[in-house]
Parts: structure tokens; C-alpha cells; sequence
């Protein structure tokens, strides 16, 4: 890849027209393209750990977190996950030219309703050099032109995985401005990819909530948000306990530190007494701190649960770290979580059919569970494959964002001369 | 409705509350309320006529154009008009509770993809009374709660209008709150709507780029754009041409103040000799101002069209005025579209397949037509029923923008204690 500098207007330019060769290419080709770049990722997966040694030995590195640092880490088994990652992705159905409806109108017009690709899709994200592959590979497979526009502390790492995708895309006989990376690291960048209407068809944030705010402020260009989880288990006065006590504790503890983890726990008065105690003991045991209201630290006993602060029903704590409340009706629980909820994923565990229906028609959320827990939510248990991320969004695409939901359609009509009077 | 101005938080959560009810309220509960409104708009026809006739008699009215004059006024047989429209409504299928997906997942879990309501829907219009009973009739249908936020020149106009929605809801037994109407015509109230994140889910402008522009530089809420109709009609080489002078004729002359109008005619170089003196005469016998680039005058001959300017190419005229333009191929025929075009209706005639293919694959619209006028592009010719206005966006709608397109989906999902590991 060419490392002169280019503009913002420039580089979606080149996507675009690029995007309208990918529009029209044949799975077979995206495929190939696919399979060629899982290939590369093996043979050159060296070149590619070497040029993330220098972005993790360069001085600015030295001032990030141990977390940050891990994510911004790769070696050859993580290589080597990405290359499955991208085999994964050649394997789903290619969802373009899917026929969403067809139908022949009064006038005779025969119109069918077609799956098409977005265009452009520019992916905006911090130093995860393995996003450049994840989601290059997820545009393609829909036929869409991508722009990544990756943090400078992973520029290194994120040109030599770019350079593996053109590579692998020109082989395949695809245009490689279908896969461009933006190398400026400039922070006007972003406001000129935002702001580039009619180049860029869509923007999808990848990262914190910072990022997000900075998008939405200036962004004319649409979003896909890929907001906060805070997710709640719901435990109702007729639930299986047993039941209850597993969902919540997977839930909170399987993998904290994802968006579909739960982060507070509702406990109907009625069995508060009864099952908080031991739920609580168990998250302790497993290293979660507890805060709770007063009615949970009561049940509870033995000062086991912190006292909650306003924010903490708020808080998303991606953390060992959970609030527990008790509320007094089916009706509470649902007013609660909508009112402190993000919208992504929600569970009630009842042994009733009619709290059931209560709690997943009235609580506004893309995934609504009964008697299960929330780590569900996600693009490969969905049947759906790999996901970009889950939209807390209600327009367009809500819940996992796979394959499908970078695509949009197009009315195809054919007559016969037929004009309107 | 109360006189005293509320805030647009107030008004938008007092709709929020609504909209929970009317997300489960039965369909038949939904109909009573239109069939009544119907029934009210016979009834009360006077007095909306009379809080329209006081609307016009303003003095500030004084300043409006015929055009826009025209819009405001309100007389028996509109709203006569209005209350057939409310019935179309109620006769159309329920979008609300529709199953689009169900599937028992790997993990035993039992998945159904819901479609429910997107929950408040906000309007902002300009003096045109109708769209306040459209809207709210539209809305009300497809499960939201809509608030409603018109000109000020309408404002008793609307005020009578929502009153008659309101107490038709509320004899059904729906929450009147369901459809709220600001009243101030304070500017600074669009910026509340389009910043009041978490209760309003969507906003409708409808209306003129203006009000498009000023929503786009400050909404963090989504809003859907029905952006304007730069329409083509593109005469391949190989066309019929007296299809072509009719399809052409038809999608210029058949209502030209409507956005699927068409605004540019395209000739191929081939047929432009044969064609355009013909289609030349007849549009301007019709009354249809012609521009054009040098070929097409030269082939029309007698100055019959004018010389176009840059701006000409790009202009979504609304009037007795096109564009015509020779171009060499299809690949060139296409680019124009995508290069002026605003992705909303786009014509093709031709006789050869593979120039319908090629123009329906490569011109980036909502709707794409071979052999047949541009003027189809329309909720009720596309069987979907009455339409809120046309997307020309891609994301969540694209194209007429009906019941279906006013909602959003849930994921439902039944387990027997699933956790995952």
C-alpha cells in the first residue's frame, strides 16, 4: 500500500468506485478473495507480528494500559484465529441479490424487492489491529467497499494486514481499493469521513463510548451505533431458584467484560429473602462486588452487599462488579429496565407464561429472554455468523450486526411501456 | 387539548408512556380509533374548516405565496378527503406482531424475531393541515405514539385536527397522549426534539430541504430523510422509441410537482437524431421548458432547447422544466445517474436484456425501472398502502416508506435455564 498521505475525499472516492465493481461480483470471486487472505494470514503471519513488535516497541505504546497493550498484541495463534475468523466468514451464504419479495403490481409492473450492498462502509476503531481483518472480511463477503480508519498506535500493524487484503482481493480479480486504510491518524479525519455524503454510506464506530460521542456530534453521514450493554436479570417470584441462581450467575460471570453481560440483578420482594443470600454468597465467592439498595443489603445480611449509588444503575461495569435490587412487582421490574436498560439485551426467569409475555412485550430491548441467560446474544449463537458488533439501535439493524445488516435492497421493476395516469 | 405550552420533554415523555400502551393494543382496538376518527372528520367537518379559515384570515397568512396558500387551505371535500385516507388505513394489514423469523437455535434456545412498534415518532412539518391527520393515522396503525410538531401559520388548523385524532383515540380506549402536538412554534423546539434522545426514536421532516438541512446539522435522534427525486429517464440505443417518447412524456408531464417526476432525459447518441426533435415538440407543446447540452440542441434543432447550465444537471425542478442530455453508452448513462441523480427512481427503455440488467445492477436507487414511467414509485402502487413520503436513503427504508417501515423488531427467545459456557 502506497503510504503517501492521502485526503479523506480521496480515499472514499477510490472506495466507491471500487464498491461498484464489488456490487456486481460473483460469490465465487468474493470467496476466493476470502480464502486467498486466510492464506496469506498463515504464510505471512510473521511479516505481520514483526510490524506489530515495532507499533508495540514504539515510545507512545509505552503509555498505554496492560489492557490496551494486550488488545493491541498479536502473535501467531491470534493470527492464526483471524485467518479461522475469515475461512468462517467465506463459509456464510453470500446475502446479496437475495430476493426479499416479488411480486407482479396492478399495473402489471413485475417488481421484486433485491438484497443489495451498502456501498462504502467506513469502520472507525482504536488499537485492535485484528478488527482491520474482521471487518474487512465481513464488507467483502456483503459487497461492500470498506475504508478503515484505525488508531496510529496500531498503524504498523494495520498496514501490513490492509496490504495481506488488497493482496488477496487483487488476486481474486476484485478491485484492492475495496479495502482502504486511512494513514494520516489526523483527528480531522474523522470529522471529514463523517461529514462525506454520498461517498460514505455508512459509518460503524468500534470502540468507547468517547469515540461515539465525537461521531455523533458531527456525523451527517449515518451511524451504527453499537451502544452499551447494560443488561439485567430479572428474577420473578415464581421462578425455578435453582434456575435463577445459574442464569444470573452466568450471565454476570461467564466473560464480564463483553456488552452482553449482565450488570444488575432485579429480585422480586417476594423471594428476596429467600434466594438473595445465596446468589449473593456465590458472586462473592466467584470475585464480584456487590452493591445493592436497602432492601437487597438487608436480605443479603452480613454487610455482603455495598450500598448502590445513584450512577451505579447506570453503569456498564464490563467488570467483576454487579448492583442488585429488589422491586415489588412484575410491572417495577419492567418500568426499571427500561428506565436504566440500553436496549440490548434483557432476561426474566418465571415459571409463568403470562409474566413471560408481560416482560417481553413491555421491556424495549433487541433481545428479550425468558429463562435464559443474556450471553446469548451474538451473531454465531443466532445462527447468523460473524457479527461487526450489536446495534442498541432500533432503526435498521437491532441486535447482532451480521452479514445482512450491512446490506440494504433496491426495487428492481419491469414493464412493458407502462406509464401512470 | 390544553392551550398551555408544554416543553418538549414533557410532551415527549407524556408520549413515551403512550406509546408503551399502544405497543400491545389490539389491532381491532387500533381500527376503532381511525374508523371513529373517520366518522369525526364527516362530523366535525365545520369546525375544522372554520379553525382553518381563521388560520388563512391571519394576518401573518398574508405573506404566504398561492402555492403555499393552497397547501394551508382546508375546505369540506379535503377534509372529506383526510377521513377516506384514515379508512384506507385502517383497512391495511396490522404490521404490529408480525413473526419474521423463528428458529430453535443450537443451544435449544426457541428464537422468534417480533416486529414491534419503533415507539415515538416525531413529524415536523410545514403549513399543510393534512399531513397532521396522515401522520397521526399512519402512526397510530403501526403501534407509535407520534408527536406532532407543524407550522405556526396551521397552528389552529392542526389544533382542531389533533383534537378530533385524540378523542377518537380515547373512545377506543387508547392512551389520548398517543398523539401530542407541540404548540409553542418556537424554533428552538426542533432542536429539542432532535436531540431528545431515549424518548423520541425517530423523526419524519416533511417538508423542504431547509428543514432538512437545519435537523441534519443538529439531530442526534435518528432521522429519516425523504430527500429529494432528481429522476432520469435514460432511452438506450435499442429502445422502442414510441415507448420511450411515452414513458418519457409521462414521467415528466404526468404530475411534475411530485419527487418521482422525472427532471433529466438521457438519449443514447445512436437514437438521438430520431428521437429528439420528436419528444422535444411534444414536451414543449405540453408546456415543459427544455435545457440541454450541446448534441441534444443541435439534434432538436430551431432553438427548441435552451442551453444548460451546471446547476441544471443537479436540480430537482418540481415544475414544467427538464434537462436533456446525449450520452455515448450505457456505462455513461449510469454514471450520470449516480454521479446527479439522489437515488430515488431511475428509468431505463430498452429492448435488450442485457442493457437492463446492466442499468438495474448499476444505477444506485431506491427503485430502478425497465420500460416503464418513474411516476410508479408510490405506497399505494407498490401495494404497500398509504406512505408517510419516500426514502431515499439507504439504511432501515428505502424507497415508499409505509406501515412496515414506521416499526422495528425485537428478538424473543425462550429457554429452559440455557447458560452458556
Amino acid at each position: 500500500m502506497a503510504t503517501v498521505t492521502r485526503t479523506v475525499a480521496e480515499v472514499s472516492e477510490s472506495a466507491k468506485r471500487a464498491a461498484r465493481e464489488l456490487a456486481v461480483a460473483s460469490t465465487e470471486a468474493k470467496n476466493a478473495a476470502l480464502t486467498r487472505l486466510a492464506e496469506l494470514l498463515g504464510e505471512r503471519a510473521d511479516g505481520v507480528v514483526q510490524a506489530n513488535a515495532e507499533d508495540l516497541a514504539d515510545e507512545r505504546a509505552a503509555d498505554l494500559t496492560p489492557a490496551l497493550r494486550d488488545r493491541l498484541t498479536l502473535d501467531e495463534p491470534r493470527v492464526a484465529a483471524m485467518a479461522d475468523g475469515v475461512r468462517a466468514i467465506a463459509a456464510l451464504p453470500d446475502p446479496v441479490g437475495e430476493v426479499l419479495d416479488e411480486r407482479t403490481l396492478e399495473s402489471g409492473l413485475r417488481m421484486r424487492k433485491v438484497r443489495v450492498p451498502l456501498g462504502v462502509i467506513a469502520v472507525v476503531y482504536e488499537a485492535r489491529p485484528n478488527v482491520t481483518v474482521d471487518c474487512a472480511a465481513l464488507t467483502l463477503k456483503s459487497g461492500n467497499a470498506i475504508v478503515l480508519r484505525g488508531s496510529s498506535y496500531a498503524a504498523r500493524s494495520n498496514a501490513a494486514l490492509a496490504q495481506l487484503v488488497r493482496e488477496a482481493v487483487a488476486e481474486a480479480g476484485l478491485p484492492e481499493a475495496a479495502v482502504e486504510l486511512l494513514t494520516s491518524g489526523d483527528r480531522a479525519e474523522l470529522t471529514e469521513l463523517a461529514t462525506a455524503e454520498g461517498l460514505v454510506d455508512l459509518i460503524i464506530p468500534r470502540g468507547g463510548e468517547g469515540l461515539k460521542e465525537a461521531l455523533k456530534s458531527v456525523a451527517t453521514v449515518p451511524v451504527m451505533y453499537a451502544a452499551a450493554g447494560n443488561c439485567h436479570v430479572y428474577v420473578h417470584e415464581d421462578a425455578d431458584l435453582e434456575m435463577a441462581r445459574a442464569v444470573a450467575f452466568n450471565a454476570k460471570v461467564d466473560r464480564p467484560g463483553v456488552c452482553n453481560a449482565a450488570e444488575t440483578l432485579l429480585v422480586n420482594a417476594a423471594v428476596a429473602e429467600e434466594f438473595l443470600p445465596a446468589i449473593v454468597g456465590e458472586l462473592r465467592d466467584a470475585g464480584v462486588e456487590l452493591v445493592g439498595d436497602d432492601r437487597t443489603r438487608s436480605a443479603a445480611g452480613n454487610g455482603a452487599v455495598g450500598e448502590a449509588t445513584a450512577e451505579d444503575w447506570d453503569t456498564e461495569y464490563l467488570d467483576m462488579r454487579m448492583t442488585v435490587g429488589v422491586v415489588d412487582s412484575l410491572d417495577d421490574a419492567i418500568d426499571h429496565v427500561n428506565r436504566h436498560g440500553t436496549g440490548h439485551s434483557e432476561a426474566i426467569v418465571t415459571s409463568s407464561e403470562e409474566a413471560a409475555e408481560g416482560f417481553t412485550e413491555g421491556v424495549d430491548a433487541a433481545v428479550v429472554y425468558v429463562n435464559a441467560s443474556t450471553r446469548f446474544t451474538d451473531g454465531f449463537e443466532f445462527g447468523m455468523g460473524a457479527e461487526i458488533g450489536n446495534s442498541t439501535q432500533k432503526l435498521h439493524a437491532r441486535g447482532p450486526i451480521g452479514l445482512r445488516e450491512l446490506t440494504t435492497f433496491k426495487y428492481v421493476v419491469h414493464g412493458d411501456g407502462q406509464i401512470r395516469d
